[in-house]
Protein backbone atom coordinates (compact mmCIF):
# COMPACT_ATOMS: atom_id res chain seq x y z
CA UNK A 1 0.00 0.00 0.00
CA UNK A 2 1.11 3.32 -0.81
CA UNK A 3 0.95 5.94 2.00
CA UNK A 4 0.66 9.65 1.40
CA UNK A 5 3.92 10.44 3.62
CA UNK A 6 6.72 9.98 4.32
CA UNK A 7 6.76 10.32 8.26
CA UNK A 8 3.70 8.22 8.18
CA UNK A 9 5.38 5.43 6.44
CA UNK A 10 8.25 5.78 8.46
CA UNK A 11 6.45 5.81 11.51
CA UNK A 12 4.25 2.51 10.07
CA UNK A 13 7.65 0.53 9.73
CA UNK A 14 8.38 1.30 13.16
CA UNK A 15 5.21 0.48 14.78
CA UNK A 16 4.86 -2.72 12.55
CA UNK A 17 8.18 -3.91 14.44
CA UNK A 18 6.28 -4.69 17.30
CA UNK A 19 5.17 -8.37 18.16
CA UNK A 20 1.73 -9.45 16.79
CA UNK A 21 1.05 -5.87 14.58
CA UNK A 22 1.36 -5.60 11.09
CA UNK A 23 1.76 -3.09 8.41
CA UNK A 24 -2.36 -2.74 8.38
CA UNK A 25 -3.18 -2.56 12.39
CA UNK A 26 0.43 -0.29 12.01
CA UNK A 27 -1.31 2.11 9.92
CA UNK A 28 -4.28 2.34 11.88
CA UNK A 29 -2.97 3.38 14.82
CA UNK A 30 -1.13 6.08 13.28
CA UNK A 31 -4.45 7.32 11.80
CA UNK A 32 -5.86 7.44 15.17
CA UNK A 33 -2.91 9.71 16.36
CA UNK A 34 -3.40 11.82 13.88
CA UNK A 35 -6.98 12.14 14.38
CA UNK A 36 -5.82 12.87 18.13
CA UNK A 37 -4.25 16.12 19.86
CA UNK A 38 -0.44 16.30 19.28
CA UNK A 39 -0.56 15.80 23.11
CA UNK A 40 -1.54 12.34 23.00
CA UNK A 41 1.25 10.92 20.95
CA UNK A 42 3.90 13.37 23.24
CA UNK A 43 2.30 11.63 26.68
CA UNK A 44 2.76 8.34 24.77
CA UNK A 45 5.84 8.51 23.55
CA UNK A 46 7.42 10.12 26.71
CA UNK A 47 5.87 7.16 28.67
CA UNK A 48 7.62 4.99 26.75
CA UNK A 49 11.21 6.82 26.61
CA UNK A 50 10.58 6.85 30.42
CA UNK A 51 9.72 3.35 30.96
CA UNK A 52 12.74 2.17 28.65
CA UNK A 53 15.45 4.76 30.16
CA UNK A 54 14.05 4.30 33.97
CA UNK A 55 13.91 0.21 34.02
CA UNK A 56 16.13 -1.28 36.39
CA UNK A 57 16.70 -5.12 37.10
CA UNK A 58 16.58 -6.09 41.23
CA UNK A 59 20.29 -6.29 42.17
CA UNK A 60 18.74 -9.56 44.40
CA UNK A 61 15.90 -11.74 42.29
CA UNK A 62 16.61 -9.67 38.76
CA UNK A 63 12.77 -8.94 38.39
CA UNK A 64 11.78 -5.92 36.88
CA UNK A 65 12.07 -2.44 39.50
CA UNK A 66 11.83 1.25 39.73
CA UNK A 67 14.59 0.66 42.39
CA UNK A 68 18.42 -0.91 43.01
CA UNK A 69 16.24 -3.55 45.45
CA UNK A 70 12.58 -4.63 44.27
CA UNK A 71 9.05 -4.09 46.14
CA UNK A 72 9.06 -7.36 46.78
CA UNK A 73 12.53 -7.65 48.17
CA UNK A 74 11.83 -5.54 50.59
CA UNK A 75 8.27 -5.83 51.78
CA UNK A 76 8.73 -7.05 55.24
CA UNK A 77 5.63 -8.88 54.89
CA UNK A 78 7.36 -11.03 52.47
CA UNK A 79 8.61 -14.52 53.82
CA UNK A 80 12.64 -14.43 52.85
CA UNK A 81 13.07 -18.39 53.32
CA UNK A 82 11.32 -19.71 50.68
CA UNK A 83 12.77 -18.41 47.00
CA UNK A 84 10.73 -19.37 43.76
CA UNK A 85 12.70 -20.07 40.53
CA UNK A 86 10.80 -18.19 37.04
CA UNK A 87 12.03 -17.22 33.64
CA UNK A 88 11.01 -13.94 33.86
CA UNK A 89 9.19 -10.91 35.20
CA UNK A 90 6.35 -12.41 33.82
CA UNK A 91 6.07 -15.52 35.32
CA UNK A 92 6.22 -13.15 39.01
CA UNK A 93 3.41 -10.90 38.05
CA UNK A 94 1.17 -14.45 36.93
CA UNK A 95 2.18 -15.78 40.24
CA UNK A 96 1.59 -12.28 42.32
CA UNK A 97 -1.77 -12.66 40.64
CA UNK A 98 -3.45 -15.80 42.34
CA UNK A 99 -2.25 -14.08 45.83
CA UNK A 100 -1.22 -17.22 47.01
CA UNK A 101 2.75 -17.20 47.79
CA UNK A 102 3.71 -15.16 50.04
CA UNK A 103 7.70 -15.66 49.59
CA UNK A 104 10.95 -14.51 47.14
CA UNK A 105 11.53 -14.76 43.93
CA UNK A 106 14.17 -15.34 42.14
CA UNK A 107 14.48 -14.49 38.12
CA UNK A 108 16.37 -16.21 35.89
CA UNK A 109 15.87 -14.60 32.73
CA UNK A 110 15.37 -17.62 30.72
CA UNK A 111 16.15 -21.52 30.75
CA UNK A 112 19.25 -23.36 29.87
CA UNK A 113 18.77 -24.00 25.88
CA UNK A 114 21.83 -25.32 24.22
CA UNK A 115 20.09 -25.06 20.75
CA UNK A 116 19.84 -21.40 21.05
CA UNK A 117 23.52 -20.80 23.07
CA UNK A 118 21.56 -20.25 26.15
CA UNK A 119 24.14 -21.86 28.88
CA UNK A 120 24.28 -21.30 32.85
CA UNK A 121 26.22 -18.42 32.63
CA UNK A 122 24.05 -16.40 30.95
CA UNK A 123 21.43 -16.96 33.22
CA UNK A 124 21.08 -15.96 36.80
CA UNK A 125 22.06 -18.91 38.38
CA UNK A 126 25.16 -17.78 39.76
CA UNK A 127 23.57 -14.87 41.66
CA UNK A 128 20.43 -17.55 43.43
CA UNK A 129 23.60 -19.88 44.11
CA UNK A 130 25.26 -16.87 46.17
CA UNK A 131 21.96 -15.84 47.11
CA UNK A 132 21.51 -19.24 49.01
CA UNK A 133 25.02 -19.27 50.44
CA UNK A 134 25.49 -16.14 51.48
CA UNK A 135 26.39 -15.55 55.68
CA UNK A 136 23.02 -14.54 56.58
CA UNK A 137 20.91 -16.27 54.05
CA UNK A 138 18.04 -17.08 55.90
CA UNK A 139 16.50 -19.59 52.60
CA UNK A 140 15.52 -23.03 53.59
CA UNK A 141 13.39 -24.03 50.23
CA UNK A 142 13.83 -23.35 46.55
CA UNK A 143 10.29 -23.80 44.44
CA UNK A 144 11.18 -24.33 40.72
CA UNK A 145 8.10 -22.35 38.18
CA UNK A 146 9.67 -23.46 34.89
CA UNK A 147 8.27 -24.20 31.93
CA UNK A 148 7.19 -28.03 31.98
CA UNK A 149 9.74 -28.31 28.76
CA UNK A 150 12.80 -30.39 28.29
CA UNK A 151 15.12 -26.81 28.62
CA UNK A 152 13.05 -26.33 32.04
CA UNK A 153 13.73 -29.74 33.31
CA UNK A 154 17.33 -29.16 32.45
CA UNK A 155 17.72 -26.03 34.26
CA UNK A 156 16.35 -27.25 37.10
CA UNK A 157 18.42 -30.22 37.41
CA UNK A 158 21.31 -28.58 36.74
CA UNK A 159 20.40 -26.21 39.59
CA UNK A 160 19.63 -28.80 41.84
CA UNK A 161 22.83 -30.41 41.18
CA UNK A 162 24.72 -27.29 41.83
CA UNK A 163 22.77 -27.33 45.40
CA UNK A 164 23.09 -30.69 46.66
CA UNK A 165 25.17 -30.02 49.37
CA UNK A 166 23.17 -27.28 50.96
CA UNK A 167 21.13 -27.96 53.33
CA UNK A 168 17.77 -26.73 51.18
CA UNK A 169 13.90 -28.22 50.48
CA UNK A 170 13.63 -28.37 46.62
CA UNK A 171 10.47 -28.55 45.52
CA UNK A 172 8.37 -27.68 41.92
CA UNK A 173 4.97 -26.13 41.51
CA UNK A 174 2.41 -29.25 40.76
CA UNK A 175 2.02 -30.81 37.29
CA UNK A 176 -1.17 -32.37 36.62
CA UNK A 177 -4.72 -32.01 34.82
CA UNK A 178 -5.58 -28.32 35.22
CA UNK A 179 -8.87 -27.40 37.25
CA UNK A 180 -11.74 -27.18 35.11
CA UNK A 181 -9.95 -29.10 33.08
CA UNK A 182 -11.61 -32.36 31.13
CA UNK A 183 -10.17 -35.94 31.83
CA UNK A 184 -10.77 -36.99 28.48
CA UNK A 185 -9.17 -34.34 26.24
CA UNK A 186 -5.63 -34.39 28.55
CA UNK A 187 -2.15 -35.48 26.73
CA UNK A 188 -1.14 -39.48 27.88
CA UNK A 189 1.82 -37.35 28.96
CA UNK A 190 0.75 -34.86 32.04
CA UNK A 191 -2.71 -37.41 32.56
CA UNK A 192 -0.05 -40.19 33.65
CA UNK A 193 2.44 -37.60 35.33
CA UNK A 194 -0.79 -37.28 37.12
CA UNK A 195 -1.53 -40.58 38.49
CA UNK A 196 2.18 -41.20 39.28
CA UNK A 197 2.34 -38.18 40.95
CA UNK A 198 -0.96 -38.65 42.94
CA UNK A 199 -1.52 -36.64 46.46
CA UNK A 200 -3.44 -38.04 48.92
CA UNK A 201 -7.09 -36.66 49.57
CA UNK A 202 -8.01 -35.28 52.62
CA UNK A 203 -10.52 -36.98 53.72
CA UNK A 204 -11.35 -34.64 56.99
CA UNK B 1 -2.43 -7.22 37.12
CA UNK B 2 -0.23 -5.78 39.64
CA UNK B 3 2.55 -4.30 37.71
CA UNK B 4 6.74 -4.35 39.14
CA UNK B 5 7.30 -0.60 38.79
CA UNK B 6 5.35 2.66 38.12
CA UNK B 7 7.07 3.49 34.91
CA UNK B 8 5.71 0.38 33.10
CA UNK B 9 2.43 1.02 34.52
CA UNK B 10 2.31 4.22 32.93
CA UNK B 11 3.33 3.12 29.59
CA UNK B 12 0.87 -0.05 29.61
CA UNK B 13 -1.87 2.64 30.62
CA UNK B 14 -0.85 4.76 27.12
CA UNK B 15 -0.56 1.82 25.11
CA UNK B 16 -3.57 0.44 25.99
CA UNK B 17 -5.79 3.95 25.08
CA UNK B 18 -4.74 2.86 21.45
CA UNK B 19 -7.92 1.05 19.67
CA UNK B 20 -7.91 -2.43 19.72
CA UNK B 21 -5.43 -2.53 22.22
CA UNK B 22 -6.09 -3.62 25.56
CA UNK B 23 -3.91 -4.40 29.08
CA UNK B 24 -2.93 -7.35 28.53
CA UNK B 25 -1.41 -6.64 24.36
CA UNK B 26 0.07 -3.58 26.18
CA UNK B 27 2.27 -5.11 28.85
CA UNK B 28 3.54 -7.67 26.22
CA UNK B 29 4.01 -4.68 24.00
CA UNK B 30 6.18 -2.85 27.35
CA UNK B 31 8.48 -6.43 27.96
CA UNK B 32 9.31 -6.73 24.47
CA UNK B 33 10.61 -3.36 24.48
CA UNK B 34 12.14 -4.07 28.00
CA UNK B 35 13.86 -6.75 26.42
CA UNK B 36 15.02 -4.58 23.15
CA UNK B 37 18.03 -2.24 22.96
CA UNK B 38 17.20 1.29 24.21
CA UNK B 39 17.73 2.33 20.73
CA UNK B 40 14.43 0.35 19.51
CA UNK B 41 12.40 2.91 21.72
CA UNK B 42 13.87 5.57 20.83
CA UNK B 43 13.42 5.00 17.02
CA UNK B 44 10.06 4.22 17.76
CA UNK B 45 8.93 7.06 19.45
CA UNK B 46 11.14 9.31 17.07
CA UNK B 47 9.61 8.05 14.27
CA UNK B 48 5.73 8.91 16.17
CA UNK B 49 6.48 12.56 17.10
CA UNK B 50 7.99 13.51 13.56
CA UNK B 51 5.13 11.89 12.26
CA UNK B 52 2.27 13.77 14.68
CA UNK B 53 4.40 17.44 14.29
CA UNK B 54 5.24 17.32 10.64
CA UNK B 55 2.00 15.77 9.47
CA UNK B 56 0.38 18.79 7.20
CA UNK B 57 -3.17 18.58 4.74
CA UNK B 58 -2.67 19.36 1.11
CA UNK B 59 -3.92 22.76 0.97
CA UNK B 60 -6.16 22.50 -2.51
CA UNK B 61 -8.02 18.38 -1.83
CA UNK B 62 -7.14 17.76 2.26
CA UNK B 63 -5.79 14.97 2.27
CA UNK B 64 -2.30 13.80 4.47
CA UNK B 65 0.95 15.35 2.48
CA UNK B 66 4.12 15.98 4.33
CA UNK B 67 4.12 19.02 2.32
CA UNK B 68 1.63 22.00 1.60
CA UNK B 69 0.59 20.48 -1.69
CA UNK B 70 0.22 16.43 -2.00
CA UNK B 71 1.75 14.59 -4.57
CA UNK B 72 -1.16 13.50 -6.16
CA UNK B 73 -2.35 17.28 -6.77
CA UNK B 74 1.15 18.25 -7.84
CA UNK B 75 1.81 15.15 -10.30
CA UNK B 76 1.76 16.24 -13.74
CA UNK B 77 0.55 12.67 -14.80
CA UNK B 78 -2.79 12.87 -13.15
CA UNK B 79 -5.90 14.73 -14.92
CA UNK B 80 -7.08 17.21 -12.88
CA UNK B 81 -10.08 17.40 -14.85
CA UNK B 82 -11.43 15.07 -11.93
CA UNK B 83 -12.08 15.03 -8.59
CA UNK B 84 -13.29 12.42 -6.73
CA UNK B 85 -14.93 12.76 -2.84
CA UNK B 86 -14.11 10.89 -0.39
CA UNK B 87 -14.80 10.64 3.85
CA UNK B 88 -10.86 10.13 4.25
CA UNK B 89 -7.51 9.49 3.91
CA UNK B 90 -7.92 6.25 4.28
CA UNK B 91 -10.36 6.01 1.39
CA UNK B 92 -7.53 7.59 -0.80
CA UNK B 93 -5.13 5.16 0.10
CA UNK B 94 -7.95 2.30 -0.76
CA UNK B 95 -8.87 4.12 -4.25
CA UNK B 96 -5.02 4.26 -4.78
CA UNK B 97 -4.37 0.91 -4.34
CA UNK B 98 -6.38 -0.06 -6.79
CA UNK B 99 -4.39 1.74 -9.60
CA UNK B 100 -7.54 2.21 -11.64
CA UNK B 101 -8.15 6.09 -10.86
CA UNK B 102 -6.13 8.98 -12.26
CA UNK B 103 -7.95 11.88 -11.66
CA UNK B 104 -7.46 14.37 -8.28
CA UNK B 105 -9.33 13.62 -4.88
CA UNK B 106 -11.35 15.98 -2.31
CA UNK B 107 -10.69 14.68 1.37
CA UNK B 108 -14.14 15.73 3.11
CA UNK B 109 -13.05 14.53 6.63
CA UNK B 110 -16.33 13.06 7.02
CA UNK B 111 -20.04 12.91 6.36
CA UNK B 112 -22.93 14.99 7.05
CA UNK B 113 -24.51 13.11 10.26
CA UNK B 114 -27.08 15.73 12.36
CA UNK B 115 -26.78 12.71 15.31
CA UNK B 116 -22.87 12.84 15.97
CA UNK B 117 -23.27 17.09 15.04
CA UNK B 118 -21.13 17.29 12.10
CA UNK B 119 -22.46 19.54 9.82
CA UNK B 120 -21.60 20.58 6.03
CA UNK B 121 -19.45 23.31 7.85
CA UNK B 122 -17.20 21.25 9.57
CA UNK B 123 -16.36 18.99 6.73
CA UNK B 124 -14.38 20.78 3.11
CA UNK B 125 -17.23 21.31 1.36
CA UNK B 126 -16.65 24.51 0.69
CA UNK B 127 -13.53 24.14 -0.08
CA UNK B 128 -14.50 21.60 -2.86
CA UNK B 129 -16.83 23.95 -4.27
CA UNK B 130 -14.19 27.24 -4.14
CA UNK B 131 -12.62 24.08 -6.28
CA UNK B 132 -14.66 23.53 -9.09
CA UNK B 133 -15.99 27.87 -9.47
CA UNK B 134 -12.40 29.20 -9.59
CA UNK B 135 -11.40 30.83 -12.70
CA UNK B 136 -8.75 28.35 -13.72
CA UNK B 137 -10.74 25.28 -12.68
CA UNK B 138 -10.72 22.55 -14.86
CA UNK B 139 -13.11 20.22 -13.21
CA UNK B 140 -15.41 18.38 -15.30
CA UNK B 141 -16.27 15.54 -13.42
CA UNK B 142 -17.24 14.73 -9.58
CA UNK B 143 -16.95 11.43 -8.68
CA UNK B 144 -18.47 10.18 -5.27
CA UNK B 145 -16.91 7.46 -3.73
CA UNK B 146 -18.67 8.11 0.22
CA UNK B 147 -19.95 5.60 2.14
CA UNK B 148 -23.27 3.73 1.37
CA UNK B 149 -25.31 4.91 4.53
CA UNK B 150 -27.56 7.41 4.83
CA UNK B 151 -25.02 10.05 5.99
CA UNK B 152 -22.64 9.09 2.69
CA UNK B 153 -26.22 9.35 0.83
CA UNK B 154 -27.47 13.11 2.26
CA UNK B 155 -23.75 14.43 1.87
CA UNK B 156 -23.67 13.41 -1.92
CA UNK B 157 -27.47 14.77 -2.40
CA UNK B 158 -26.07 18.22 -0.72
CA UNK B 159 -22.86 18.58 -2.41
CA UNK B 160 -25.38 17.52 -5.96
CA UNK B 161 -27.70 20.42 -4.99
CA UNK B 162 -24.83 23.22 -4.26
CA UNK B 163 -23.25 22.59 -7.50
CA UNK B 164 -26.49 22.43 -9.90
CA UNK B 165 -25.55 25.57 -11.64
CA UNK B 166 -22.01 24.47 -12.98
CA UNK B 167 -21.56 22.75 -15.65
CA UNK B 168 -20.23 19.16 -14.60
CA UNK B 169 -21.08 15.59 -14.62
CA UNK B 170 -21.73 14.14 -11.27
CA UNK B 171 -21.19 10.42 -10.89
CA UNK B 172 -21.16 8.17 -8.44
CA UNK B 173 -18.87 4.60 -7.66
CA UNK B 174 -21.28 1.76 -8.70
CA UNK B 175 -23.02 -0.22 -5.87
CA UNK B 176 -23.71 -3.82 -6.83
CA UNK B 177 -22.96 -6.91 -6.09
CA UNK B 178 -19.36 -7.64 -5.05
CA UNK B 179 -17.02 -9.59 -7.52
CA UNK B 180 -16.83 -13.05 -6.16
CA UNK B 181 -19.96 -12.64 -4.10
CA UNK B 182 -22.92 -14.85 -4.35
CA UNK B 183 -26.23 -13.53 -5.44
CA UNK B 184 -28.32 -15.94 -2.79
CA UNK B 185 -25.89 -14.38 -0.13
CA UNK B 186 -26.45 -10.96 -1.05
CA UNK B 187 -28.50 -8.74 0.78
CA UNK B 188 -32.13 -7.57 -0.57
CA UNK B 189 -31.42 -3.88 -0.80
CA UNK B 190 -28.28 -4.37 -2.92
CA UNK B 191 -29.72 -7.27 -5.47
CA UNK B 192 -32.53 -4.89 -5.89
CA UNK B 193 -30.68 -1.73 -6.72
CA UNK B 194 -28.46 -4.33 -9.04
CA UNK B 195 -31.23 -5.02 -10.63
CA UNK B 196 -32.51 -0.96 -11.13
CA UNK B 197 -29.08 -0.04 -12.03
CA UNK B 198 -28.13 -2.89 -14.40
CA UNK B 199 -25.67 -2.35 -17.17
CA UNK B 200 -25.55 -3.22 -20.68
CA UNK B 201 -23.10 -6.06 -21.57
CA UNK B 202 -20.87 -5.72 -23.94
CA UNK B 203 -21.66 -8.33 -26.97
CA UNK B 204 -18.55 -7.76 -28.60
Amino acid sequence: MELPSRSIEEAVNEISKLPGIGKKTALRLVLHLIKQSKETTIDLTQALVKMREGIKYCKKCSNISDQDLCSICTSPRRDPSTICVVEDSRDVMAIENTGQYLGHYHVLGGVISPVEGIGPDSLQIGALIQRVQAQDSEVKEIIFALSPTMEGDTTAFYITKKMKDLPLKITSIARGIPLGGELEYTDEITLGRSIVARTVYDQN
